[in-house]
């Protein structure tokens, strides 16, 4: 695997500022998850943005896609706020080659019993296996980009 | 994905045990693991022996044996000790027409920190996309079977 | 130990809606925590309120007075906002013949590494060892309530 | 406070050795579980031995001693394991003008949802409010040294 991690933000990266009573992007927590978690495979770690997916613009979009389709790496891991995630799947699909799967978390990475580990290693493990194009991990579960949806009420994925 | 999962024991279900002072390989912990991270895809679970792994006899191996190619489902993970993954896998190789993931911890999943929920997504991912055989998923590597052994000195898989 | 516990909100029983992509003091956590701990003394929760501290009125401070007072029990515990404790604390000052200590949180109970668990500790234990009057225990000290001030800039309460 | 630890080992330190299948008496925790925890005042930390309480020897606890009673601090912190607590504790009966608070834990401080973050929590708040003497600080209660027990069946201590 030759793997790359661009991280834009979201759920799981999110953190909490006491002096503030807010919550807050932080610095994006993959790297250090990797590391804890004993992998060995080499990866490199590049953060495009720390947004809200709710608050990603058409440039931020752009701007995803031009690191996905410029990095050497055939493998593509992206973190990703869940609201905009399959938006930003969608626009991906005609970069052709890759294998690129986007996850995230529902809790932030460092709440007790997040999913953001879990999730994290669906991605790892589907991006070596799975043929080339645009996937979501999410619940567990290996979405084609085209066949997802976020079930915003019941605050999960599921195929469409 | 229809996946069955066969637990067998392992560092992974071990818990800690203060009238004894000792640690035992514990109820299988897999299925509340699942369902804490959220997992909404549909799998049984099925608990063939609680053994550390260097324990198991060739009568284990066969009943391992006997429940991965006789279940009805496609996708199969088997959650193990590592000493002894790499052996039971290999024997696993004859079964044909299905995808089997054999996974376990280094660390019990009882411990903070603990690569047990990330090793098994990686497991989880891999399963929904790997062509049918038979591989370890540890360290965030999915492995072939026949070419992975535990590096027991650094206490890690590698390839061979 | 014959203890009452009074809940008001603040970080320590905060919680994230990935919904709404924000945070909300949920659900008083110190009895489940309490429980979690194998404590084994007698003890009733009560829920004043669920603010941050920031947000208390009189009416508020009051009220929690009210039940500090009239409360059965010699032993007071009230977990608390950090922001507004010093001033809620000085307020139960006329309060005689019971030991009231506040405690709470820097970070949220439900974070992985919170102090919540060490803090309620401290507040458990100097309440069974104090003598009557009021105190705040954070930060691993304990603090007579008109020697104690929050240092905002540092997050930490200090003596004065 | 002026603080002095002492570590001797117990559930408290022990940690998980793959290698082995084993688990064993590690590095003291207690400096920096107090470190994470934000606390503030300062302590020194001594470790007297790493050993099960059921293994100390009278030398273990005449070693104790000697480091409970030479020590400058006024307040002595003794983490140990369980169920030779009570013992050691009531062989320091006869240190006057000290506050002497023994704690442990009943699972692991490595183990998710240890009893470790919180008992040392009460007995960090209790040697800041007790009277001189000797207590043990367990499942949320202290104890005076010669009227406790442990109840090993329940796993718990308690009033005798």
């Amino acid at each position: 695997m030759n793997l790359h991690i661009i991280t834009t933000g979201g759920t799981i990266d999110k953190i909490y500022f006491d002096a503030k009573s807010d919550y807050q992007v932080g610095d994006p927590v993959i790297g250090e998850l990797l590391e804890s978690m004993g992998a060995q495979f080499p990866y490199t770690v590049e953060s495009a943005m720390r947004k809200d997916s709710l608050e990603l613009t058409d440039e931020d979009r752009a701007q995803i896609y031009d690191l996905a389709e410029r990095c050497s790496a055939q493998q593509v891991l992206i973190t990703h706020g869940t609201d905009g995630m399959v938006r930003t799947g969608l626009e991906l699909k005609s970069i052709t080659g890759k294998t690129i799967v986007l996850t995230g978390a529902l809790q932030p990475a460092a709440f007790k019993g997040s999913d953001a580990i879990f999730n994290i290693g669906c991605a790892i493990g589907a991006l070596q296996a799975a043929s080339p194009g645009v996937y979501i991990a999410m619940n567990g579960q290996l979405f084609e980009i085209d066949k997802v949806r976020k079930n915003v009420e019941a605050n999960r994925f599921e195929a469409v």
